[in-house]
């Protein structure tokens, strides 16, 4: 499956925050929406960078009380920005996030604006039903050999 | 394959927190050992919740900044726990999360204390890769009988 056919399956809500965003407010985007990561975009879904869960937990874990309050996505988002287009397959996406150690890749359209989001779960979900329907169809023309064989 | 199976494979280190550690101790062993969620536990691995990333970015959301100092595990913890056994496969662990909406389940032996933790990703790469060794089998099975009959 393509990822662009996904996406429209899908009927994804894209959710961005400002790099200017407190923690607080993309910790609510993030609740708000039940996601896990999300692109930092300028005007016009320029994207800058992508803000996770584990940046949020990285950022309560290393960071004081008192000072917690003045940092923003801009502070610690991740902006080695790797990405997918909508002709990429599943597959393809799912082999980026591996070798990258990441879960979620922003899908970009040709003139680079962000216009979806792909997590590790989508792609291991929807390769796992693509290899259960192929069990399927094989299973079935084997017990048809057999049955042919038998007969 | 069983849950036994797969934890011993996989030389899980299990990291539990105290109900009342206070959020930045949660954040920074989640951060340390790059896990999602972990058991929250009284002395001699009695579980009383399990805490997740998603659990201190709802807190993050909803808390004023001057109170986030105060919040303990137990308050932000869920504690309503699905767990495992060891003697359970992976589907039905699966089954398990995806019927309750969770992404993460404790492994509890006989006399239910905590043994290990088993993630959605973990579950759901197991069961691809158990799939794809099936195509695979099936797959030169029906190479084979096209061989069989071409000849």
């Amino acid at each position: 499956m393509k990822i662009g056919e996904f996406l429209t399956q899908s009927r994804q809500q894209l959710v961005c925050c400002l790099p200017d965003d407190h923690l607080n407010a993309v910790a609510k985007l993030m609740f708000m929406h039940n996601i896990g990561a999300m692109p930092v975009c300028e005007l016009q879904q320029r994207m800058v960078g992508i803000v996770s869960e584990r940046d949020l937990v990285r950022a309560f874990a290393r960071t004081d009380w008192s000072e917690l309050r003045h940092i923003r996505a801009r502070d610690v988002m991740t902006i080695r920005i790797i990405s997918c287009g909508f002709d990429d397959s599943i597959r393809t996406a799912q082999e980026l996030m591996r070798a990258n150690h990441i879960r979620h890749l922003p899908v970009l359209s040709k003139d680079g604006q962000v216009q979806g989001m792909l997590s590790m779960r989508d792609t291991v979900s929807l390769r796992l039903q693509e290899s259960e329907n192929e069990i399927r169809v094989l299973r079935d023309m084997a017990r048809a050999e057999a049955i042919f064989r038998s007969s």
